[in-house]
């Protein structure tokens, strides 16, 4: 029972709203971790969820020593790095504010947004990657790619936010053109799965895609609501701009689907409130509600085509990293330079409110640099991880799933299957070694 | 990195919470799907998932266009309707206020209480719908039904709320009684699944069931104490309320089971909880805690006998939308006029308060006209569709399951079961197409 | 539509915030259901899930009728026990306060505690309790365990928080110790498992514990930061241990893990966060991050082993409550005495600090005393049970499974399992009851 003496400047509804997205957040992880251990087959469930986990730990402690400071502390100069004053959080106390909520708050804020977008990289590699070298890949990483990025868009001296003057609301390049090409470099760089192309790898338990997929959903009003870092208009209009894209994403991947296949799928409409989802990440900020009904809507129709270019071209992004939160992300931030309004920026209008192409101009920019970026270092980690500790998994390993080779678990265990199906029953009667069932 | 300047009028805690709510509700209805995914056989888990989650997307896109402003526009005469002064939201900016909240919050928040009130009914129709038939209707229902009834009960200008005067703090009436209403409306329209009343028809996942249940709780804080529109001393009660309710609702059923089965189930228990949960829902705003005790327990012990109404009438509602959230939802908005207290309402008290049966007839009438309003334009709703494209799904489709049929997929595909039982190895020993698994 | 009136000295930020944590903490057991279901044999998920649920609703009506007033009524003398004036929470109105939060908030959230405090123990007994005996065990045990134990911990006028001066910010004494130690209380009663030892007894779904430790994981932030009792910097610093310790536990476990067995593993990974997560509970709010760090490893190290000290000494604690709550609640509670730094308490630091011996010796003594009352008040407690109704179950129905045995359910019933695996096709044609399959 501790009433701790009011700070001055810290506002308790900001803080209330921020504390909950920060929860909410992190979340997303494990929800992540579900989403992509549902579409893996049965032998490799674990090894997916492990990454994801294993991600939140990693990622956690490099940003507590390091990261939170080298993103957010003061500018080293010229925008693209912040300086060394808070390493271990150094002079960071329960009384300091950014803005008008807790330091610690905004840096624990920031943080679950560097672990999810580390663990969304392991979708592009799942099956085949050596369990040790995802966790050394995870901190190197955070340190070598998140961090100088999240610096140059989210700080306030970062020279993609001060000098260029893109936007970003809440991470269209930090997270989602990051997390995408750095998936397609490891991807390349690992090679495809064992029987890719010629198998059908399909997700082993959809009802655990979808759980995912709505656990994602929830957290991600926190991901956008939370980027107004207040609770305030600009929070509202963020999120309800978030719920319409991710329901358009979600109709226009159905709508695709129907046309061209003949069945619209829960697999489609998982990914599609995804895509959504992903393209309204940097723009929910900046866009009205009928922008983000049409940014929506592009990003379900392009990306349920994007995900077929890894046959194409012949790429195992296993998950659809790139498909999805590459093509996305790349929508969602170029289409701020269409669909900006005055009225949610306060100042910046996109082409379409009249704003001419300076804009979209700027908004490509930030895309193609943090996508190369992120491509050629990511690639570079991953090329000195597979020569010194090796990435790829033995084939022996592949084939038998990393879930027991690795893990030495098994992600289900039904057991004598004593729960009533006859037809079952009537199986085991035919099974000649019953007792050594457990 | 955004620090939006104060809304004169805001206040940043009624704001937190509500941002927070509308989160929760949205989450209910991922979680509804699964806690319905759960109840039906193996075969249409995802169709059944797959209505809830495009009633998300579909209900929002016609929200946005045109169900807010004829819910919340302005009283467009004799409190039947809202204006079209909204339309696409027109009008709204992110620092238009309601209350001491952003309008666009509010808008976001009502929103997701329409998204489940649709999704709810599918519970009725399970296993034999035609998909693109639902489709239509949860745009149709949403215009018709759900949108006028909000506006009667939820409106300051509405019929229900001004001149009526029945109490409906967070939707007995609107959403609950109105699904049921809509739900018992289709299922005797699409006429009983195949093998009704033959066939055990077992839910294939209970830890499934208990999940959706568990996150429909959770979420419930949010559908309750949302209802407040603020983050005070009603939010709190009203919190307190539901809490109390979904126990004793759980109790209330398993007491009736342990008596009558001699066995208190898993799906009793979740059935309970949300019996307890919906009769709260409309009473939470106006009854104390010993109230929120009664009317909990007599809705999961009424509820508990409801749910085999369906086989004595032989209408197949059959998830219990009729048996759980109508029954739930006449007992919670009646009991109001027994149990109303004026420490809550401010003003109305209830017969066992010394408040005569005003209240009461008040509470009746609304139930009443709200049902059959709700039966009666569903019924239409549904007779055009079926007599036009067609809503119950084929036999074929029915029998094969809905899935694989409609859908294309199957829920779940362990391939081959390698997951260390020895029986199953021993099982596929016997098969002479292992090479074809997977 | 219900505008409250403002409260003088209600603060709605901090009010915003201990709603969201309340509902988040509620959240919490469903998600335990989880985590302890997937642990368990398939025969025994849904009792297992059952303990939980029931736990919640017994809880809450005896906290309502008695608890609340007994743990947080003015201290009735002694230190020991609140007074009687609140009797099914009389004399509290909406706008009642403690602190700047309603008290009806302030007791619905510590009511979650009381919940999953009780839940907790049930992992310690899977598979064998009756569950009648469960449902009286969890209402005497609240009254008698957790209820005294919270009021000397958490009230103001409570012996061990005014007189002793220990600190427990979250529960590691009044959650943690407590369920650990009548959880240890409970197993040595009724004895262990019908093959423990001999058989290995593997979780049947990991999926499913992981997602249960993931919304173990989210709802924490709610349970340590929400003890901060607004929404501050004390949450905020709170919140951030929390992530912390719950990451270095996970981290701390898996290597333990990995240079023992060879293996990292995903129930290592959950138990670890977990292990981390309860040592942070009672110390979040006395030390820094860096102090959490090494709270969080030591917890995750030392659990590591400690759950294999049931097998060494005979005692089937099934799903480690002892080696994973107790021994880290141990940890966490009496760390504070090295880690408190007075920057966190406002006054009291730790031996690390120069803060001297004085409030190790006060930890000590605050565990101890916890411990020793929670195992002897359960033993009793259980040993009553035991001698009049019975608290084991029949060694038939625990053969059996509890589910089928005492629920009449079982947890998954794939009918004939027709989603597309030839392997099922094949061994299906093999069955010669095929018919009689549902």
């Amino acid at each position: 029972m501790f009433l701790a003496a009011p700070t001055p400047g810290l506002d308790t509804g900001d803080t209330a709203w921020l504390l909950a997205c920060t929860a909410l957040v992190l979340m997303m992880t494990p929800a992540l971790a579900l989403f992509y251990g549902g579409m893996v087959r049965t032998k490799s469930v674990l090894n997916m969820i492990m990454m994801s986990f294993v991600s939140i730990a990693v990622v956690t402690v490099v940003w507590l020593l390091a990261g939170y400071t080298l993103a957010f502390g003061d500018d080293a100069g010229a925008g693209l790095i912040g300086n060394l004053d808070h390493l271990g959080m150094a002079g960071i106390t329960p009384t300091s504010l950014t803005g008008h909520v807790p330091t610690l708050l905004f840096a624990a804020f920031q943080l679950t947004f560097a672990i999810i977008t580390a663990a969304l990289i392991s979708g592009a590699i799942a099956d085949r990657a050596r369990f040790g070298a995802w966790v050394v890949f995870t901190a190197v990483w955070t340190l070598l790619v998140y961090v100088p990025v999240a610096h140059w868009v989210f700080a306030p001296g970062g020279w993609i936010a001060a000098k260029l003057g893109a936007l970003d609301f809440a991470g269209g390049t930090v997270v989602e053109v990051n997390c995408g090409a750095s998936g397609l470099a490891l991807a390349l760089l690992l090679g495809p799965r064992i029987g890719f192309k010629k198998e059908a790898m399909r997700p082993h338990s959809l009802p655990l895609v979808l759980l995912g997929a709505g656990l994602l959903w929830f957290g991600w009003f926190g991901f956008n609501g939370g980027s107004a870092m207040g609770a305030n208009g600009l929070a509202a209009a963020a999120l309800f701009n978030t719920q319409v894209a991710g329901c358009t994403g979600l109709l226009g991947w159905l709508l695709v689907e129907k046309r061209r296949d003949g069945h619209a799928t829960t697999l489609g409409a998982a990914s599609g409130a995804v895509a959504g989802l992903v393209a309204i990440t940097p723009s929910c900020g900046s866009v009205d509600l009928l922008g983000a009904l049409v940014i929506g809507l592009a990003a379900g129709v392009v990306c349920s085509y994007a995900v077929s270019w890894k046959f194409r071209f012949g790429f195992d992004d296993s998950l659809d990293v790139v498909g999805v939160h590459f093509v996305a992300g790349v929508i969602g931030t170029v289409l701020i330079g269409l669909f900006a309004t005055a009225a949610m920026t306060g100042g910046v209008t996109g082409l379409l409110h009249g704003g001419g192409v300076g804009q979209l101009g700027k908004q490509l920019v930030a895309v193609v640099v943090v996508a190369l970026y992120a491509f050629a270092v990511t690639y570079g980690i991953g090329w000195v991880i597979e020569r010194t500790m090796g990435f790829r998994a033995s084939a022996e390993h592949e084939l038998t799933g990393l879930d027991l080779a690795v893990h030495a678990e098994t992600a289900y265990d039904h057991g004598v299957l004593g729960h009533g199906t006859a037809a079952h029953a009537s199986v085991l009667a035919h099974s000649s070694d019953k007792a050594a069932a457990v």
